[in-house]
């Protein structure tokens, strides 16, 4: 078993022929061209094979991006991260590039979109994303046209068929709350926001409300499906039967009608025809779900999916399950960085030590009787430069040694039943030069601000994040990423809407989970990251103060690589963490270990 | 010549009588209820005692708030830092008291406003504001109905006449931009919102774009008037012709049309009939001039008052101008603090202090040869508990001595013709115990970090907020207000868009002026602010580092108190700080003191 692939799989020479056949289909509809995102219809983050179509079209694989396909011209929009990668996995000669930050389809189009007819498939795009296109395309005399059946799968020959991974039912232990009680919250939001009924489009929110999971892609556990809520009566449940054994389907046929999707159409309509109003995300639901409720004459109310704040917050269970997750892959960590130690350098590949990685996760799993199920995403397993790249994912043509004098930096997760992980720790290969020294500690200043942060109530995550930067700031230095980011109960390892960073308008509230991790990026040279997830505290007035403080209790157990810190620059208050944070570290782990990795343990979290 | 009056001048006896012949006027147009703001047709923070409304009929002399009279019940709605004084000032038997923050007047008659139709004149609120209240209303069966004349100006029989203060020129030498210039940066940004012309309805933006000033409220050099910027074309300054002597009016008449105040009306209703598009912004305008351009068939574009962002951005020659205003007023703080400090415990009370600080302004004005034109606000002057009042102003009937062992907060400006000034120092009074010094330590580091950030491009106030907070945060404390405001050029003391505060939105721009006055209040006991004006920097990259960051340089110059710092709480770099600035305010006002005083700064800035 190997949740990890690190081939090569796009071919830049199939852009063409396959671009080529897109725009007879655009020429047949009498299209100027067509939109190809990369989400599917739940927009997630992680899409099945069946629904990359962005991939197969063109060749980019990143996690973010879109394609227009023009007449005669044909445009892949990506951020800043993936700017290197969509040259390299794409054809020059085919695809002209443009910022999806700056430079947006719904920027682009409104510069060049005088008069064109661009289609496009409703079920992959917003509501809101839907509307800024027509937008932008109407000021120009165009218009944006949606398509019955999507033009990439008319030409896909050998697509995928749609994921049918089996549903399981996510136990009370972990889950804390029955689906019942979940369900009977989601109708009083439904009944609140004045609507009759909402669409749960994000898979992550069936799964939360009915207490499932899947296994439809990787990296998350979701069973690929829409449940419709009504206020009153019986919610329905849109899934393949196909994923649902006896046991599910017992489980689920008490909370729900169990349909087919293709259904969901069918039922949302006749709920629309007899006057229904539905509570829609707009910044989540496919367009299509409105054409589908306004063609039929209902009336759309925009709101926010009712499970995705409660999802956020966590229960006791949930934050017990994390905690007990987090001390596993805290001996899978320091087994794995341990044993790296020990391997002298230029011997060990980027490839090789996340292989190793997720041995030694397997092995916890196996060991704590709580098996790793998936990794939470893609490690980044990158040495020397490409540490630099934020979101490098390694493969068998980039593949770099370790190198002396480099280092190495390691961001990944696992998803078990009882929680999903996400850590980033920074090594040393061999001697590292002090401005290394010097930029590592500077980050390590951030990471512990916020773990040390005590906050009142309404603090939201864009008033902390520049605690996390303020230590860079004053030597020139940034990150061009968010401080943090929510977590899942084994679920998404990437969940909304709580996040550090100067987009973070959602209060901070107790329970939550966030990742805590800045970094500093030198391209060409290398990377730094320290990633510890951390939950939100419920509130506590301070010995001798006045006011209620939450605080963050960090969930990540692995040391800081103290070969990289340099003491004089932190503050006593700094110091005083670390140290406490490693006595807890090998208080938490070392009976987990064996006697070498204990004594290496014993070493990693000696006092500075 | 005395700026400042300590005199009590409101009667709580006054409202019953008054509140009853408002009713009669209310039943004679079959209103059920007439609304009574604390603001005029500018909507500015000063307003002359003619349009003092809100005082007059109900006693309270804050700086916000409202009244809502009722046929049987009459409200004052006022924030948490005019609770005691409303309760002092106005008689409980003719009014109720409700919170301006979480029950303003929309809020509150969108629950007690069925069926009612309320009065307003729609001069004094603005537009955004009219709009909330209607709708608040509406939704109940309500309205809310325009009268057109103010309910209290027909029963005010001995009601001030409008201010006629002479204007002045603002010399080039302060201003740093010619007029002309600065009324084609306003018609550019005019043709550029898609609008014909535009209202400016701020008299601080009247008086930046002419470069001029008046006398026509206290602390704020404000020519009350009214401009309208075409986009192509002459403006019109609409200004009572008694405020200009002939200078004056021979130079505006180069710039502008010039009108009566009456014929605003007149010449704005003109260019709506003739289809002109206006702009105004309708957080600043008065719902008025939408009615008087939308009844005559023009057409509103709502967007900012186009010189609000250019007017925040001080140019060389007001900062210029500004650091030398500092440099005066740091003198007249040390002759006062340096005086303070000889008078024996109990001695001194909290109005000959103001006095005293007002004078040794004006005498540091006389002998810098740049007069003392006006105190930039009401000096805060609290002895003890007295501190604790955030926006205290002491009268003879609060005047409280200074006495051994407590904290005495002083927050003071002043207006020079370089510049404004705003200045917090909180000092002991004998013997102080320990938990307040480190509450006032805490309160400092705060003040450092903002003191010492640095920050890239982008950077908005709101993500700088909590570096004033976190040592506070951490030890259980807060204060209840913003960290820093915008501060004008002999201008309004207070001035936008730019916020050191959750609400700080606008990005900061090299330039900008702001105040850095974080606090802890301990209410009952002591208040403590320690108050600097800073301006963000031009961006420059720092030694080593990769990227070009702002940051503040402090304008004030004016020891603060060693004797309350705890330097066990400071880091280093805090410490360097605070020796380094006293260094530099003692480099800076040595040399323009007297022999015992220099002695007096020497101490008071030796280094910690």
């Amino acid at each position: 078993m190997a949740f990890q692939s690190f081939e090569v799989t796009s071919n830049p020479a199939n852009g063409a022929p396959r671009v080529a056949a897109l725009r007879e289909k655009m020429a047949a509809l009498g299209l100027d061209g067509f939109l190809v995102p990369r989400a599917d219809e739940h927009q997630g983050e992680y899409v099945p094979p069946r629904a990359q179509r962005l991939g197969w079209l063109t060749g980019f694989t990143g996690s973010a991006g879109a394609a227009l396909i023009l007449k005669d011209k044909a445009y892949i929009f990506v951020d800043g991260r993936y700017e290197l990668q969509v040259r390299a996995q794409t054809d020059p000669a085919v695809f002209s590039y443009e910022s999806l930050v700056s430079n947006p389809p719904h920027v682009f189009l409104a510069d060049h979109g005088k008069g064109l007819r661009i289609g496009f498939d409703p079920w992959l795009h917003t509501i809101a994303e839907t509307k800024a296109l027509a937008a932008a395309l109407e000021k120009r005399g165009g218009s944006l046209v949606p398509v019955a059946e999507n033009l990439v799968d008319l030409i896909w020959d050998d697509q995928p068929d749609a994921p049918k991974g089996p549903v399981s039912i996510q136990p009370a232990r972990f889950a804390g709350r029955e689906a019942r009680d979940k369900i009977a919250e989601m109708q009083q939001a439904v009944a609140a926001s004045g609507a009759d009924a909402t669409v749960l489009t994000d898979p992550s929110s069936v799964a939360w409300v009915f207490n499932i999971r899947g296994k439809d892609v990787s990296n998350t556990p979701l069973p690929l499906s829409f449940a419709i809520i009504p206020a009153k009566g019986e919610p329905e449940l849109f899934i393949d039967e196909a994923k649902l054994d006896i046991e599910p389907r017992a489980y689920l046929t008490q909370l729900a009608r169990l349909l087919p999707p293709q259904d969901l159409e069918k039922s949302l309509a006749a709920r629309a025809k007899s006057g229904e109003a539905i509570l829609l995300d707009s910044s989540l639901a496919a367009e299509k779900l409105r054409l589908i409720v306004e063609t039929a004459g209902g009336k759309v109310i925009d709101g926010r999916d009712p499970a995705r704040l409660p999802r956020a917050v966590k229960n006791k269970a949930e934050l017990d399950g994390s905690r007990a997750a987090h001390e596993r892959d805290g001996v899978a960590m320091v087994n794995f960085l341990s044993w790296l130690d020990t391997q002298p350098p230029g011997t060990i590949d980027e490839i090789t030590a996340a292989q190793k990685l997720e041995e030694a996760r397997a092995k916890a799993g196996n060991d704590f009787q709580m098996p790793l199920e998936d990794i939470s995403f893609d490690t980044i397993s990158g040495a020397g430069p490409n540490g630099a790249i934020i979101h490098y994912r390694v493969n068998t043509e980039t593949n770099r040694t370790l190198n002396d004098g480099e280092l190495f930096l390691l961001d990944s997760g696992a998803q078990y039943r009882d929680g999903t992980t996400d850590i980033t720790r920074t090594v040393p290969v061999g001697a590292i030069k002090p401005e290394t020294v010097r930029a590592f500690t500077l980050v390590l200043k951030g990471m512990i601000a916020i773990s040390t942060a005590r906050f009142p109530a309404g603090t939201r995550g864009q008033d902390l994040d520049v605690l996390a930067r303020i230590a860079l700031w004053k030597h020139g230095f940034d990150y061009a990423h968010g401080t943090g980011h929510g977590v899942g109960s084994y679920l998404a390892v990437h969940e909304g809407p709580q996040r550090l960073a100067k987009t973070g308008t959602q209060e901070l509230l107790p329970g939550m989970i966030l990742s805590n991790e800045p970094g500093y990026y030198k391209p060409g040279h290398f990377g730094i990251r320290i990633e510890n997830l951390i939950i939100v505290t419920e509130p506590k007035v301070p010995a001798g103060g006045d006011i209620a403080m939450m605080g963050f209790e960090t969930l990540t157990y692995c040391p800081i690589d103290r070969r990289l810190i340099d003491v004089t620059l932190l503050t006593q208050e700094e110091r005083d963490w670390l140290n406490d944070y490693h006595a807890k570290v090998y208080a938490r782990l070392s009976g987990h270990l064996d006697e070498a990795t204990r004594k290496w343990l014993e070493w990693a979290t000696a006092p500075l």
